[in-house]
């Protein structure tokens, strides 16, 4: 079984639709993003290239998005099993909205006209502000994540970027945090900012060790003390915070949003 | 009008879905999501929110996926209007597969237990090898983007990373490459990865001088001569590249993965 995930567009929301959708059941399957499918002459290439994969007895299946009614059409009319994963929705949509969708409307993952991307400037911001680099634009921050190394604030503060342009800033908690009473000078003024991020030992041991093999930088012991430490710190200062060791970047940033409040962006 | 997006787990597909859907109408909306809505006493919550805005004379729409069948069929009975994203799709699509969906699935943007998340490494190996930062690691790099100073290559290769786990270096192109003839020496091994980036001068003009107003950096004349050059370099040495002025760092993304045949680095 093979399936394609086909677009006019960038086939993000194809691919995230069906990858959802494939989640449901336990099988082994190959995958294909098939973007920018925006000519009838590319319609009528991939509709042959479904027929050739059947001749040779390969089962397909396509999930797409198209704006364009005619090479709608086509892919509609392929010998293989495929989804508009907009199709049945539309029609009770438009009655819901009372107003009729529009056929080349805009694209979803398209850059909007007119508009300036926002998260450009939120990624340009992570960067700078990564590992307590530069703390002196905490103002500017709408979130500070606090943690060990290797506890996941980098990854976090890139995607809530990428993803919501939200201005992050990361702090490294580390033993010169832990000797000192309350929280770190720098961060006192912005506590309503602050969300930690901790990890079982274990794992941070086994991420730590990747990365710096039998030092103590990587010891289950040391690991299992900074965690101690800055862990008490979150609870002493009521500071919110989440473990990440079962989860996944996407989980992690929008529980974050959710806790925090936080909105996406726009423009 | 307001929408929802709800799901028990991030809510990523339904928000995906649903802002996808929306895109066709020309209809302003409130959006927001609800993530991580698994407990009855959540959905129960929910619900009455829901009814409380509708007395208030709100109308509102629910874009869901929820795997739990109790917790779903409380959203589905709102006195609202809730769509079900996978409804219609789902039989459907077991009859293809031949196989049925399973009601606790695997949720789309969870970790997958026991795989380690191979985006993190991409991650922290763009960062590493950002703005020709590292060139020694070209090796090991799947692409390396080239363009000149803020042409968009370090957020596109913070996504090529984030989204699909592909280690992505770039290398900046400035006055001192032009003057030389042929490609930079650290960059020759390494021809078939290469990628380049341009940008209509007007754009780029107006970027830098956000950045840095009124300095030769910024200057019209400056980023047209570095325009000029750089493309007179992929021209020569035959290098795929792409003009950002109207894309978004999705569909840039896109682009590169489908036009340099990369594809998804999955566990």
């Amino acid at each position: 079984m093979k399936v394609y995930f086909v677009s006019d567009g960038t086939a993000i929301t194809a691919e995230v639709f069906g990858q959802a959708m494939l989640s449901f059941f336990d099988v082994t399957i190959k995958q294909q993003s098939v973007p920018f499918l925006s000519t009838l002459d590319k319609a009528y290439g991939f509709c042959q290239q479904l027929q050739e994969e059947a001749e040779k007895g390969e089962n397909t299946l396509v999930f797409f998005t198209i704006s364009d009614p005619q090479i709608r059409a086509v892919i509609e009319g392929c010998e293989s099993h495929c989804y508009n994963i907009f199709g049945d929705l539309l029609s009770p949509i438009e009655k819901a909205l009372g107003v009729p969708a529009q056929p080349n409307a805009q694209k979803a993952h398209g850059i909007k006209e007119g508009i300036y991307d926002g998260r450009i400037d939120a990624i340009n911001y992570a960067l700078a502000n990564d590992d307590g680099a530069s703390v002196k634009n905490y103002d500017e921050a709408e979130i500070i994540l606090l943690g060990v190394s290797r506890s996941g604030k980098t990854p976090t503060s890139l995607y809530l970027a990428m993803q919501y342009g939200i201005k992050a800033a990361n702090y490294p908690l580390t033993e010169d945090d832990f000797n000192t009473v309350g929280l770190p000078k720098v961060l006192k003024p912005h506590k309503h900012k602050l969300f930690g991020l901790t990890i079982d030992p274990e794992r941070l041991h086994q991420i730590r060790t990747g990365r710096m093999a039998a030092s103590k930088y990587a010891s289950a012991r040391q690991c299992r003390y900074e965690l101690d430490e800055v862990e008490a710190i979150y609870r002493q200062e009521r500071i919110p915070f989440l473990n990440t060791t079962r989860l996944s970047v996407e989980e992690i940033s929008t529980r974050i949003m959710a806790d925090m409040h936080l909105s996406r962006n726009r423009g």
